[in-house]
């Protein structure tokens, strides 16, 4: 695999992301020997400091966060491609410096011409600086390409995205705007495709006729840390829901490309996305909760009456001949019991027919007698499919079992990083793992309009125990379906 | 559960199946609390013997051949119930001493009336014994049940069967009659229909649209050891495919039965059983593979130029509108190279549209893309399934993987061993591990068919090594038909 080099340009060098996920995936493709030789680094931020002080910086916190062990040797090969500049990047006369500064870094590493603008710094800056790299002719050469990577969310609410996205548009062409959802960097998330189409037995169950409903869980025991000022703003439902949880979605329920190309693979993801809604309410009873965990608002930074809602539980309809009366159950939250990402589908019970009266069967399901199917996104990914066998020993008793597939434990490596794959794809040019506008366009539609549901509810929230499993709101909303959580 | 107890007359009761199985499965029905504490035991052999020699005896052999370990106080308790007695029970003379035996046994240990007869002896005395059980009045009484057990082989042929089975049907009711294939009584075999028909996702597959083909397996390392005077008279096709084989088969692909009730189960296998056929030759290309390890002829008790078959493969059809285009393949065989028992399921393989040229999916399936499930009968049982995987880091490469459950790891028991079962089933009146007279006419009926296709070939055999995977026109059966044994 001969992957193209370029210069990295991280806007928000200095930054948390750059630190805790940017730095450790490089240095991981380093070790790997997947980095490209003409590969170089620039971290930007508004503080002076020399490239050593910024190296040593960066490797301090690679050494804590990365999953790899720390090899000097290698680390001092890596230092060497990575620089620092100082600017305040809104400002367009600080903008020469900068652009010689990065010439000479591509220049040195190789002159490949190639430049990565990676955005890890708050939203409002992301339109000054794209204006300035267009006004000083650095998002188009003679040689080599320009792409721009721009972390989630993507804008605040529909209007904001697509300000932002006609701003992005004016600057660089829709195919060098790579939209990050990492979670389409993660393993299982890429697996799930596959696992839906390489697999005749799965391939034909994957509809209303078998499946009874669907659990797409991203479940955090942390709170918000010192990140208030940035979540207090955006809340599970941008946090999470509108990226995250949707996107697994799409993956799951898409009708199934014609092909494994990232332009057909996104069209039907968009399919899906517009054939979401919030499943329709009977008799009052809401399909959609929105929970804060107690004691929310006395954290860092976090308004005194703050209105975010740090967990959110719906009750989606997905509006198409293949999930017509299938409801999917999604949950995203903070401050819970445990900590962990899964997608659920459990599958219609047998009838009892054979099971206990013959005549019941008629009516009646063995709603006792359960198929599961667990694909496992974090900590641990795997599959995992829940049975029923005959109980050893016993002549009728029915029982479950489990079949597991441990993902890590099957190949005996650590999983790659969701960043590794994702600098890789931008530096390959594949845009598969990366949102379109058009999907990110939709599921703000979507997200807007149960924003717009829930303050229609007069934005009632329902406080939950810090490690508590989540509202009990949440619960109910399954139970009265006759189903609980997974 | 509460089985009502009887006195057990175990014809043969010095022979080695009295020994290595029969006493092993009572003594850990006892120590398991489930045998009935109207139970008692009377061994019948030639050979004068005590009660208390007949009891060492036993107890040797079950403290070699039992699962359990041995303990003292509650071999003591049993042991008090078994006794002995000697007789030739071939002539009618001897039948007063012995009836008085077995019905003062009766009387001591609770006097309930019911009496199980167990045939652990020579085919050819059944007829004799029970026509004197008959004529001395022992196969009905006033009060308690007469039930008879008969170990397979039933008959050595479709026409010395039927002889078997007129005679023991003037003797004994149909119900009483417990035609023993203790394949029946192994854990995964009667899982079979609970893993097919308690999950809704295997019900929907089970048919031509999904399944390529499937494989039933029963290979052994050993040899036939001092068992030659048998075996030789009637080799792999009536030793494993008349009986285990078949059943195996009809299970898996019976028609779903209305109930899970005896009568209905072994009625749906008769009809599958009748539908099956060895699968048409396509020019002079053998589906019937007869075979014989080196140095068979030189075994004990084997003769000089033996025409036994020790190993055999099938391709057969099973013409129903269920598997029509489906096939069969069949195999059991001494001396290979492992040991096991298993059912294995391929299931057709994915259009290659969407992991390859699009155009090729047209019509083409993406043959290296396999799905597995393989149901696990020995020695350890399971249900193992193989599907398919994104290769971890790798963008479009998919690989195998495997979804393991393990049935003794999983319940921490030890499975209990198939004749425990099957001497609760006979006490308590329960048929449905028992083979019906017209599931062994059927499978008799298909075995001299195949019998008499050999003949036509000549008789033909493939002389394999041992210790080897057996025959290279086994595995060439399958190659031809692209496929191979798994």
């Amino acid at each position: 695999m001969s992957v193209p080099g370029c210069t990295m340009v991280i806007f928000g060098g200095t930054g948390d992301l750059a630190h805790r996920k940017l730095a450790p995936a490089i240095y991981n493709l380093h070790l790997e020997g997947r980095l490209p030789s003409d590969f170089s680094l620039v971290g930007i931020g508004r503080k002076q400091k020399s490239d050593s002080q910024y190296r040593q910086e960066l490797a301090a916190s690679i050494s804590k966060y990365s999953s790899s062990t720390w090899d000097e040797k290698q680390w001092q090969t890596l230092a060497l491609k990575i620089h620092y500049h100082a600017g305040d990047m809104r400002y367009a006369e600080n903008y020469l410096p900068f652009k010689n500064a990065v010439e000479a870094c591509n220049i040195e590493s190789g002159g490949n011409g190639n430049y990565l603008y990676y955005m890890a710094l708050a939203p409002h800056l992301f339109t000054p600086i794209a204006e300035n790299l267009k006004l000083h002719n650095m998002t188009a050469g003679e040689s080599g390409w320009r792409r721009i990577m721009i972390e989630k969310p993507f804008g605040y609410d529909l209007s904001s995205a697509r300000k932002l996205n006609n701003t992005l548009s004016a600057v660089f062409d829709e195919e060098n705007i790579y939209r990050i959802d990492h979670y389409l960097g993660k393993e299982m998330l890429q697996n799930i495709l596959v696992i839906r189409f390489a697999n005749t037995i799965f391939e034909p169950l994957w509809n209303k006729r078998f499946i009874d409903h669907v659990q797409i869980s991203a479940r955090e025991s942390d709170g918000i840390g010192d990140r208030g000022r940035y979540y207090d703003r955006v809340g599970a439902m941008r946090d999470m829901f509108q990226s995250h949880l949707l996107q697994m979605l799409a993956l799951m329920a898409m009708e199934p490309p014609l092909k494994a190309d990232p332009d057909t693979i996104r069209t039907e993801k968009l399919k899906l996305l517009n054939a979401v809604h919030l499943w329709p309410e009977e008799e009052s009873k809401s399909n959609l909760i929105f929970g804060q965990y107690y004691g929310y608002m006395q954290e860092k930074d976090v308004a005194a009456y703050s209105q975010t809602e740090t967990y959110i539980a719906l009750k989606l309809a997905v509006n198409n001949s293949r999930w017509q009366g299938v409801p999917f159950y999604l949950q995203t939250g903070k401050k819970l019991e445990d900590k962990l990402v899964k997608i659920v589908i459990q599958f219609k019970s047998p009838p009892s027919f054979y099971f206990g009266d013959p005549l019941e069967g008629v009516y009646k399901e063995r709603s006792d007698l359960i198929n599961l199917l667990t694909l496992k996104v974090q900590p641990r990914e795997g599959v995992v499919f829940q049975f029923n066998i005959k109980k050893p020993a016993a002549i009728e008793e029915v029982v479950p079992a489990e079949m597991d597939f441990c993902q890590p434990c099957a190949f005996m490596i650590n999983t790659p990083e969701a960043y590794e794959l994702l600098l890789l794809d931008v530096m390959n040019g594949d845009q598969t793992r990366f949102s379109s506008w058009n999907e990110i366009e939709s599921s703000w539609i979507l997200t807007d309009s149960i924003y717009s549901q829930h303050r229609k509810s007069l934005g009632n929230f329902d406080i939950y125990e810090a490690g508590s499993m989540g509202p009990e709101s949440a619960a109910d909303m399954l139970i009265r379906d006759g189903r609980h959580w997974w």
